[in-house]
């Protein structure tokens, strides 16, 4: 029965027994963690392969270059390759980078803070103003680079197609509108895939701001754990189609395809960008760690391979998305107090609980010890106005912890639910 | 003979037999280069052990924490311990990064600029202007980081006990001064090891600027080629004793202990610095590499073994500097052209030419094959107002090579000075 539609007396009694399974549950000292897109254990141990072998000094070389010293900047050209090969675009458009796609993200666009862009006017510290374009709910980290290098944050809706085009169309005739994150494939954390006729609009924008960029974080571009692997657009030729060659920034990463503290990323813009990027990053590093680049190319090889490796991801990951999504279908959709999205990809399940409700599930949740993304992070500063909107993410907890831990998950929602409506 | 009591014939005849070894050199058809500090492949070979075992789960377990996956921003608290064995420093006062120290020092300024340290006013790209102070002959890097920041840059003589502590004392009363590049021992280029006065005097400098940074580089703190490890100072805590607990950012890397392109990096300051930096630091990264911070501290252990594979690379490193040396002493110092240092550590030699040389040396060395640091490379702005200093670069290259360098580099020497007497 919807908790809507029960008397006042149904849902105290309702709230009377989910209290004591409550404390049931809290008796049990959980210590379990929804909070973090972390692979498993058992995802690590997968690729252990890529620590054996090379160990001698002929397996450092990689097109005549010694990847153990010094040098190559934009990375080993292997290393472009192979991500070219993923993204499906060319090895001159990727600067392949360190462990982490988010430092090339914050260097992109701390670079037009501190220097300017190629077709900037000046620095934008030297701006009165900078705002950037935020669909919500998002990724916390990408609006804490913009919100700390001191841009404005606007929120843009999103819909079950990618962010609101009318909205963002409108937005972008400010010219202090300097730019835009996406995750157009399994976005985090709704786990949509952007539409074509999204993209087809994103791409052929014109915005007011000479150097606006469209940050393209395709962090989970070939992150399926249901159905098959469904193709991605090469977002650089399509800019370039329409007029918009040096807009586009692209990132991904292996953080999720080998170890995420020690995966390789990369940045794949226009060569323009590449070659202006390049000389300030010059000034920060001679180059990146290439000998992980190296053995990153060695154990991925190419992009069917690679493909076939996230497969066996998917197999790990998509039980844990299963068994949350079936908890969620059995203790929450009947009682009409949330909506969630069914991804088939990436990390994370989003659920809108009911108004007001999501800071108070949370918290419950954390009496239980079951610690989830914090209420209000998927929205610019924070701050969620609805306090509705909920990311769960069931990467990291083996199934049978997973299991405990959306059950706990499930009793709190209701129980915030039911006293929101009054008991 | 001294070329400056020559008469015009003796110096026609001179240059006449310079120019015939010149053209024979020419015809070597040569490909040398002593351009920057690489290691030498027998250094990365000597190292490979570094790549060897470490291919099981339970291998990169450290402390309990699993370094394959996300998290420790600050660094492997393992890594933490053994570069503060290395310094002589707490762990805590340890922030460790990824594979280039130049990043942490640029991420430092940048963040003074993007958001303000800790003890300023505002962020620096809000001031009018940023002054910076450069001892020179010093590291191009280094002033390219400031510069490119849009720093003022400011040359400081070098001593040979360090930077001429009377002008910088006097530098520092001005508030715009915001910090000052340091590389106390074995400094680049000249490889000369600061001064206990001068590091007193450093440590103790009351700036009119309550955010000043004294960048102290500390990348050769361990490099001898000659006699015994020769201890330094713990920076930060003499800084402290002075009263500026928070004025020091110490940097290190082990680009010249493993691996130049992979090695792994600290930057080591304050608890105060490091918990704001962390702050800033965890905006743009959810941590470094701890897969190599770990293979690090399994390989290099503690400060005494390190201390071992640093002679062992003093013994490759000993000969090249030997045979520059005995080059410029046979060929070079009985003719009054040039003065340079004798260092015992480090990766360079300085040389002053006679001013007005150093740019032709080098144009005729690269007609021979010879590639060498750009002259003017070791002052602000890439100018030596002198045109004077040249900074050797004698380790990559095997010693058959070397010597082949270093002759051409003399003759080319030797040429240009009797141009500028008049030939």
């Amino acid at each position: 029965m919807k908790y809507t539609e029960m008397t006042k007396e149904q849902r105290q009694a309702e709230y009377a027994a989910l209290t004591e399974k409550f404390e049931g549950l809290k008796a049990l000292e959980l210590k379990l963690n929804m909070a973090r897109g972390k692979p498993s254990r058992e995802q690590l141990d997968m690729v252990m392969g890529m620590t054996e072998g090379m160990t001698r000094p002929e397996d450092y070389l990689s097109d005549g270059i010694d990847s153990r010293n010094y040098g190559e900047l934009c990375g080993l050209p292997a290393a472009r390759r192979l991500f070219a090969d993923i993204l499906g675009c060319k090895p001159e458009q990727c600067f392949v980078g360190g462990n982490a796609s988010l430092q090339l993200m914050y260097a992109s666009v701390a670079m037009a803070f501190t220097n300017g862009l190629a077709h900037s006017e000046k620095p934008w510290s030297k701006l009165p103003e900078v705002k950037w374009l935020c669909p919500a709910p998002g990724y916390d980290r990408h609006f804490r680079v913009t919100e700390s290098l001191g841009c404005t944050l606007i929120t843009v809706p999103m819909t079950s197609e990618g962010p609101d085009m009318d909205v963002v169309e409108e937005l972008i005739k400010d010219p202090a509108v300097k730019g835009m994150w996406n995750v157009p494939k399994y976005s985090n954390p709704d786990g949509i895939i952007y539409s074509d006729e999204t993209i087809r609009r994103l791409a052929s924008m014109k915005p007011a701001a000479p150097d606006f960029m469209l940050m393209w974080d395709n962090a989970y571009c070939i992150h399926e754990f249901d159905g098959e692997f469904v193709p991605f657009a090469d977002i650089i030729s399509l800019c370039a189609q329409y007029g918009n060659p040096d807009m586009v920034y692209e990132f991904a990463s292996t953080s999720k395809v080998t170890f995420p503290g020690a995966g390789i990323s990369v940045m794949a813009t226009s060569e323009a960008n590449i070659a202006y990027f390049s000389k300030i990053m010059g000034v920060q590093t001679i180059g990146y760690d290439k000998m992980n680049q190296l053995r990153h190319v060695r154990f991925l090889k190419d992009r069917e391979h690679t493909l076939e490796l996230m497969h066996r991801h998917g197999q790990i990951l998509g039980p844990k998305f299963h068994a949350v999504l079936h908890a969620l279908d059995e203790e929450v959709a009947p009682l009409d107090i949330a909506h969630y999205e069914r991804p088939h990809g990436g990390y994370f399940v989003s659920l809108n609980a009911m108004p007001g409700t999501a800071k108070r599930t949370l918290e419950l949740c954390r009496e239980a010890g079951v610690v989830m993304t914090g209420a209000g992070a998927t929205f610019p500063y924070g701050v969620d106005p609805a306090d509705s909107n909920i990311r769960i993410a069931p990467s990291l907890p083996p199934v049978e912890e997973l299991e405990q831990a959306i059950s706990v998950f499930c009793c709190c929602l209701r129980m915030a639910a039911l006293e929101k409506l009054g008991v």
